[in-house]
């Protein structure tokens, strides 16, 4: 093992408490020594993206977060509600580690060919990632292009692959163009340049004036802001244009998915003309993968009957394709972080940073634009 | 022609009028001469489902209903809510005749050998059935088994049809049991039926206490009754017992829908044990095929990722179907119209009386037990 591997590293953990409260902590946690087919990394970029936040805050309420600990060895506590309780029970008593993906380099290595082969390496990692150090498989990492730097590939994983799966959802399902909402995160400007890339005709969904701006500089041709009044009709003039019939909205709660089911009926009414007592037979989709609304999704079924909601999660989507598929999917993500899958952080933070009341009120907020990028070992 | 077939018939009719309006009326309509393919069916029963009261009225208040018209040629009027009246837009002005399916006798028949063939046989028909006469294709006829009457075969389509293609989703999405809500309904007791000579098990919700106990008497297994404190637990329960991961929900409305997937989650988390943060991954499904609850469908979604809610319409699934596929599931129907699919009605009217505001006032209750049975061709 090299000498330049610490015998510990720091690591955050989440734990539900049976009293409701959900403390997350800086802990001291060893660096194992790697087996001939594993690997350490040293982890130095991960991304906080929403599907950490459950994990690390389990819904609780961080507005009102408590900071605690040492000054070294920092912790925040925060109340979870009764109803996120109930959702969290099987974690009660159960200290987490958290992250889902991240970048870093490889410090040390088994003595067998493959893990040999990635010392040096900057490479793409998955779980666990708000950690120094990660040993793991050699297999379970995914080597870089050359010059692709650890701040550039932290994100090498869950945007690109939504990105792509998504395209892969609409090609499978036989939908020729789609809707995003919360179209100005990261990785709604990577489906603009995607999509571009891929020809398929996009409808950008964004809540603020400035962000249409943004994405049409970025070449989106369809925007709509569902902050301005008229937003109805020009969703549905941009579904009728593109012949969107599938959505995926990140929104989940509230009525956005509503908006996009009336839109896609009315532009298929066109298609469809005359009346219909169950609306049109044209199949309308839209898939909720994110949850910046938490509150119910209200569908008033004005419709028709030709229609979907559904949960998506990339991760169930890859568990069905064959393991080449899978290879292939993350190949291309890779070959295209510092372009088509480039990310944007609004601030990088250590892990201690993570923990503080004042970063964790701005990164935990559900609003596109203000993502962090923590640096797991950077020196402090 | 047979001298047996008037020149005129009895029809009834529904107008949306500009006024926001609707209107249904008796009208005399020509009864055509069959061409050589075509025959002439005397149609003397017709059920009145909840997809008829749509065209009839519009989503009309039908409490608001006033009589009109003679006391030969009756009519009645009723004010459309304004936002009824928007998903009515297409058809304002338009007079529309209604009844989805019905059974009668063949009264004449053109010269080719189908139509010749049919002549004097009992046969269902579908589309315009609150019609006294109807002619159409002899291929468009479904003859009978020998000995079912125009009343036992009245609902020969829309229900068993609906719970035969109920079974082929079930097969074709890869569910093992499924989960029926209304179930006291003449659907919910065919598929009770149905469900037990396939040997598929079957989770039935009610919403009145006495309904328990007519569906255990038909063989029901698991009867759960929504109306009682301990729903969610024995639906969880039934859920468990029989692994149903799909549902066809006919209320819609509220959130009934919702402790359908809450119920299917917490019996699939028993089968993938331990905290999960995005659920279990067996997929869970809900079909909303018919809308008693019209109010909007809430969705807490406190059920993981892995579900999807969507509109179902027979109509549409056997559109998908080959046209074979579609005749056996029509000869399947018609075999067991006095058994597996017989149907109970509570009252038989005429024409005349079907636009009586007080029995609209009990036919068009969104309720159980209140089906009825119209004999367009029954003697005054």
């Amino acid at each position: 093992m090299s000498s330049e591997v610490p015998s510990e590293g720091l690591q955050l953990r989440s734990t539900v408490k049976a009293d409701g409260m959900v403390e997350v902590a800086l802990v001291r946690v060893p660096v194992p020594r790697p087996k001939a087919d594993e690997v350490v990394v040293r982890v130095e970029a991960s991304p906080i993206n929403p599907s950490d936040l459950r994990v690390l805050f389990a819904g609780a309420d961080m507005t009102r977060a408590r900071a605690g600990g040492t000054a070294e060895l920092p912790s925040v506590s925060a109340p979870v509600a009764p109803e996120q309780l109930r959702a969290a029970a099987a974690r009660v008593g159960q200290s987490m580690a958290a992250g889902n993906e991240g970048a870093g380099v490889v410090v040390a290595a088994g003595s067998g060919a493959q893990a040999q082969a990635l010392l040096g390496k900057v490479v793409g990692v998955s779980g666990e990632t708000y950690s120094q150090y990660r040993c793991l498989k050699a297999a379970q990492c995914q080597p870089f292009p050359p010059g692709v730097s650890p701040s550039q590939g932290a994100a090498w994983s869950v945007n690109p692959l939504t990105a792509l799966c998504m395209l892969e959802t609409l090609r499978r399902e036989g939908h020729r163009a789609l809707v995003h909402t919360a179209a100005a995160s990261n990785l709604g400007r990577m489906l603009v340049r995607l999509c571009k890339a891929e020809e398929v005709p996009l409808v950008n969904v964004v809540r603020r004036p400035e962000q249409v701006a943004a994405l049409s500089a970025l070449g989106a041709t369809h925007v709509c802001d569902s902050s301005q009044p008229g937003f109805r009709e020009s969703l549905t003039e941009a579904v009728a244009a593109t012949g969107a019939t599938l959505a995926f909205d990140a929104v989940g709660g509230g009525t956005l998915t509503s908006e996009l089911l009336i839109a896609m009926e009315a532009a298929a009414a066109r298609r469809q003309p005359g009346f219909r007592r169950y609306g049109t037979s044209i199949h309308k989709q839209v898939y909720i993968y994110g949850s910046l609304d938490p509150s119910p999704t209200v569908l008033p079924r004005v419709w028709g009957l030709a229609w979907g909601v559904g949960g998506w999660l990339v991760m169930n989507y890859l568990e069905r394709l064959r393991p080449e598929e899978g290879a292939r999917l993350r190949e291309r993500a890779v070959a295209g972080l510092t372009t088509t899958f480039a990310s944007e952080y609004a601030k990088e933070v250590s892990l201690a940073e993570m923990l503080r009341p004042e970063e964790i009120a701005v990164y935990a907020r559900p609003s596109t634009g203000s993502k962090y990028l923590v640096r797991p070992s950077r020196p402090e």
